[in-house]
């Protein structure tokens, strides 16, 4: 008799039912073949923003890391059991992978953490004191006024919100965006990411996903702003 | 002009118009009132594991952590970012999850390398070489005919296949499993989660998913074994 | 400019990005193959059942005859421009369908049409009058007692509702399903259905769906009663 | 013991585990409260062009009437039985539909009968026979070169077809449009269609999906012909 959590089995047997069962061919190649994904997306742990769902994603289409405020380190940081790190060198070293998006999102727990007046009183010895401390770098150009508005704030079309961010921190949001960027940066440090970023193997992208409204953002590297995915006459979406 | 991967934009048009469209009002009430997730879900970054796919789940319901082979380290790893650690932290202390579910699956990539002879070869400079190395409990387990058989060995009544494994190395699929079984002795050892688990507030459960054939598999520790999540008579899937 | 309903444009979005995005490969060759489906489901206008929906099948697997109340009239009846009959000869003579279901639901307006006592003062020159006029056998046969009780009346683990139809009109359950019954008889009165049955090529259902809780049953004619589809074990749903 | 085919069970299934247990409190509702659907969509039968796929509808969203040839007779056309006029009236006249929406579709096997030089074998006795004489009115026209172009023929950024109709014979597709056109102005002979156009409660729409390719066309009446629904910018499908 197992104590598996009932509403996973019930949901299972949804997949079993319907997903599985019209693209089982599918899963049977893959199974057979092996994984071929095209891009590794950096993701957080966060309920409501799984990679596979916001890009409608089918099997074997991306490889997923996630963690807490989808963070990269640097390099060199040091640690035996380097989690994230290994998961991007088996990505881009044993897969090939041709793409690597770092995807934030709105209202993230592991910002406002970060942003938390009382975080001084974290214990820096848990886990996730120190690891949110990777934002560090993204606040304080926040705080410097760098990246001020990292999210182009235009209007939207829409029956209820005037605004993009309706009920959230603006400050938060460019922290959020900035450490998308900050990430990147970080990525650039793995030797083996800007040598194939340099000879054309890899892209590297930032996008940002609004949680509330369902937009998405891409970070356009020319501008320094994240802009919609579809453009400013996508945005509408009729309830 | 964005040069974010257009794979992944059509997909984003499909999650817009339809995902979103038909749930809009859940994303909306998820951002305001935040998330409250019931179970944590630690799965591999492989392609064709997704867990929000496995199980189904809609926005809010479950907080996944994915790391190459889905394995958690002893807490008392060195380092300063523990991305897998700081990861399970968030989840059990800030969010207060009930359940953590520990996700193994067929052909992992992870367990593959880690079980390669030529593995003596890689530089264990790498955050690979160094990550997967901690299957290794899982491996010398296997090794002295423990948990030799950690999946039941059922025969399923099935169109082309008379065994659950087509195709797959006996040894891995026992490595993948025994692995499932030291991540969750990993989690005891962490203090927050033993003491939750002592008093009913956490409960922790493995389970094994085979990526050809769609079937879950999930752990019976009164049994010391894996068992089909919905019986052997709910294997069967028709074409 | 169109005035088309903006909300069909933007489901058919839905359809375009996700749906057809991922099936691509298998509308193309429908289109160019032509399609062979192996049924007919005969099913009411209802906005509550779309046989695509409740069957979850996929392009090309039914061919799908909707009018109100699900009904089929007898092979003889006049009138030149049959389009029900028109529809069940197209799928049986020209496609060769292998199987005819006949599938009701519950709370049909049709049917509580047919019940309402005003009805008498429907001006019979209406096309709604004449066509669920078609119900008066399956009326009269309930009110002689026959069929008094078509659906078993089990009761069911389910955690609002102890039984199967709440808040609704038993007389009106038994109608909707002695219906069902009824339009198969009358299938069997068109010469190229008889002689396919009799022969093995064709085979005829019924079924009817509670639109409420999701549960299908299906016509067992040894029993003369209509049974849950995947037995009374199968009926509990997790919220 | 059911006979039930297998397909439809494991298909419904699917639709239990996955559709319904997400929206179960909207078909609990829809079952209480009754339907409310703000359009009819008049659709063929066939397998591979069903409304609530194509439209991505939810429960309570689409009335549908299908037959072959998604035909509407004139209003006073004889006979007793009337299914699709019944199945109008009622949409109209009891349900207070505000749009009526005809959609045609490519590679229709009704319309191809009719257009078969052998037709004229055809038993002129049979229900098809008569059924798919409504569709004289489109070939003639077609045939006198009036709406000899009822599709704008645009060419389309698809990767492997430059025409919108790769594999089809252009005189069917007219036929086809054509027949849309005739089925609108039948509509047009009900009384209650006619007086609720006039003082705006109802519209009438015209629409043709093409199969293959998955666009749909929507009828300009300004022009006097079909379009692409998200206009030609829109019609680029990534693989």
């Amino acid at each position: 008799m197992t104590t598996f959590p009932q509403k996973l089995l019930d949901g299972y047997q949804g997949f079993l039912h319907s997903t599985y069962r019209k693209r089982s061919d599918a899963y049977r190649e893959l199974a057979a073949a092996g994984q071929r994904p095209e891009a590794l997306v950096i993701a957080c742990c966060d309920s409501r923003a799984a990679p596979e769902i916001i890009f409608d994603s089918g099997p074997g289409e991306i490889f997923v890391l996630r963690n807490v405020a989808n963070l990269v380190p640097p390099y060199n940081a040091e640690g035996r059991y380097r989690s994230s790190v290994a998961s991007i060198e088996f990505s881009v070293v044993n897969l090939g992978v041709r793409h690597i998006v770092v995807m934030g999102h709105g209202r993230c727990g592991g910002v406002a953490a970060a942003l938390d007046e009382r975080r001084e009183s974290l214990d820096k010895g848990d886990a996730i004191g120190h690891w949110i401390s990777l934002l560090d770098p993204a606040i304080d150009a926040v705080g410097r006024g760098e990246g001020h508005d990292p999210v182009r704030h235009v209007h939207i079309d829409h029956p209820e919100d005037s605004h993009i961010h309706p009920g959230q921190d603006p400050r938060q949001t460019a922290v959020e965006c900035m450490s998308v960027r900050q990430s990147i940066e970080n990525l650039r440090t793995f030797p083996y990411i800007s040598e194939r970023e340099a000879d054309g193997r890899l892209t590297l992208h930032g996008a940002w996903f609004d949680i509330s409204e369902g937009v998405l953002w891409v970070y356009d590297p020319d501008e320094g702003q994240f802009e919609p995915a579809l453009g400013t006459s996508g945005l509408r979406v009729a309830d």
